[in-house]
């Protein structure tokens, strides 16, 4: 029996809840949780080389996009590569999403919507790993950007239209290509406006995704030495739903979990609390595309281990970055006229390489001039504020 | 007396040439000469911090553009945060210009051209420092972006069309709130293409800018305690007027000089030579706005001791970057689908950060992305590329 790529250790258990400090054992590293998970989407921090992460960030793990990845510059280019380690010159423990969030959320993004088939009504001619000739015709003829059947989910691309087909043993199949410590079981990420009937349909069909997920990952001896499988758990805001998956999940052989799907603020503390009440707890959970400070602490308090968000960088490129308020976070923008002739800290509470050596005016002008690096050190700033804001959350747990 | 700020020493000279190696000596230390000079014409070098500067270029020096500064975020910005260094965040020595070449390039590069008065045409109840009546009166008129007269030049912004006005008091009082340790006496740039009368007849109106650049220096007590002064010798392709301008500029008490001016590949070589050989031997000088890597060679040879050109990071941008070849040096374009499976080094023959640690596959990828980190990478390369390439040529006189 082969020795598993990704354990997982509780270090310490916060009494009367369901947190815990822990550790999560990867090829590339430890990973000491809670912890925030760097978003490299394309296999790059936005604007950071690995250097600027060690040096000024402090992150000890990043998350690249399947589907991003796939389409450019494939995932046979970062195999041949040597993998996305070697491609990105990252040396930090990494995790592949599934590529089914972007899968559907892309298409609803670009406003066209998504075709579902109810289980039973798909094409039973379906070859794996091959476009779905049925669901090829249907996006040609409606102009879906994504038609999912039993088997899979056919898609456009968002860059040339280009069309294209995830299955369960696709998206690990790619994942095995790019190499990621932690890999994701292929998933259906439904949208929040979905009727209840629907939520379970999608969640029982991303149960059994789940199981041809792990079987496709077993049937790879190379990949299952140095990469462990995550599975994702659904059922939206339903916590009945949501409890059936954690449960039905949680008796899959697979490394740890993610907990996907959109909430609400109001939804997602009960929905994470249902979860983590049910998933093994010697096994780590990560809270998918969460990654507001108030969300951390309530998703470390309920259980979550490791969280991963675009907005640190995302809200970084418009001139937006993180600041301490007396009573908790807030956002401010650095477009604002007020601050071209403020020579405060960005962040008088942050003791980041940016709050030390930069002001707010000099940030200003470098946005107002549209030099890339505004982006940059708000990109610095945003990153090690969560970070490290995680961190602290952690050595709070350590300490009480 | 005060001690100048800025002194040169030769170390070493090449026989039989104007070439040498040196030592420029300023108050934020030394460069050891021949150098190349990183321009961050914002008050950044596009995408770098000054550790990127320090740690992956190398460069002992860094030069930003009085007009754009002036423009965005304002001089007396840059003032009040202590000026340039502190401002940036840059601890190495810097250089401003005089802001001359924006205010004729930027006008002669949006097609509208400049409007010239000669000697004596100009209207005599000119003011200092303040918009010149009669050249706005023309200016709005005429919709000129660029009025030149005996006093200074009034030119429209070509970021929001506001009208502003340089004098040689102007520019030096900027440079002065700007702190640089080595600024640039205002000189008229002149278009390649104006006639031998015009050409001596601006070159001898930058002699008298000169003149009066160097007594609004003496003026401010404190920056002549910091800030070194260059003259920029003028006169076109004509070797007479480039003679002239050398011979008058060289009696003029300047801390080193620049030589400025549009040239042509052919010009280029004579024009120095017969400028150098007139220049002191005691004081630096700056060939401005030229930085490829032959014309360093010729430059070098001939007597300059710094250059400076914005085409390292702006090529960089674009996917271009230097590579060796074995009779000298050309450029690639990433772009080139050829690369995107190409795993060789960006440079085979370089040992910079970015040709040790990435492909020119990763490099194209994230062109093809549109990834910051692509011209980050690429500026990272270009500048160390010309940076060392510039120290080897030190090398080799110091070992000769």
């Amino acid at each position: 029996m082969i020795k598993p790529p990704v354990t997982f250790e509780v270090v310490k258990r916060i009494s009367g809840t369901l947190g815990r400090a822990g550790i999560i054992h990867t090829p590339h590293g430890d990973i000491e949780t809670p912890a925030f998970v760097v978003v490299g989407t394309k296999g790059t921090v936005k604007s950071l080389k690995p250097e600027d992460m060690a040096e000024y960030v402090g992150n000890q793990v990043a998350l690249a996009n399947t589907y991003h990845l796939f389409l450019q510059p494939g995932a046979d280019v970062i195999k041949e590569a040597g993998g996305l380690h070697k491609f990105s010159n990252w040396d930090l423990p990494t995790i592949t999403d599934s590529g089914g969030f972007q899968v559907f959320s892309l298409g609803a993004a670009f406003g066209k919507g998504v075709t579902k088939f109810a289980k039973g009504e798909t094409d039973d001619k379906t070859e794996k790993s091959e476009l779905n000739v049925y669901s090829k015709k249907l996006a040609e003829e409606h102009g879906k950007l994504c038609v999912i059947d039993e088997e899979g989910v056919t898609f456009t691309s968002h860059i040339d239209g280009s069309m294209h087909r995830f299955t369960a043993e696709r998206s690990i199949e790619i994942q095995h290509d790019i190499g990621a410590d932690i890999i994701i079981a292929f998933d259906e990420c439904t949208s929040p406006t979905a009727d209840k009937a629907y939520q379970e349909e999608a969640m029982d069909r991303t149960h059994r995704w789940a199981k041809r997920s792990i079987l496709a990952h077993k049937q790879n001896f190379e990949a299952l030495k140095k990469q462990g499988l995550y599975g994702v758990v659904q059922g939206g805001r339903h916590l009945d739903l949501r409890q059936t998956s954690a449960r039905t999940l949680a008796d899959m052989d697979f490394d740890g979990f993610g907990i996907g799907g959109s909430f609400s603020k109001e939804d997602l503390g009960e929905a994470i609390q249902v979860v983590n009440e049910i998933l093994p707890e010697d096994k780590p959970r990560h809270l998918l595309g969460i990654g507001e400070p108030m969300d951390i602490v309530e998703g470390v308090r309920l259980g979550c281990d490791t969280f991963d968000c675009v907005a640190p960088t995302r809200i970084a490129r418009t001139g937006t970055i993180y600041e301490r308020t007396n009573d908790g976070h807030k956002r401010i923008n650095l477009m604002n006229s007020k601050y071209r002739r403020d020579f405060s800290k960005p962040d008088e509470s942050c003791d980041c390489y940016v709050c030390q050596n930069y002001t707010k005016a000099y940030l200003a002008h470098l946005f107002h001039s549209r030099e890339m690096l505004g982006a940059h050190l708000a990109s610095l700033h945003n990153l090690y504020y969560i970070v490290n804001f995680t961190k602290r959350l952690r050595e709070e747990i350590l300490l009480a």
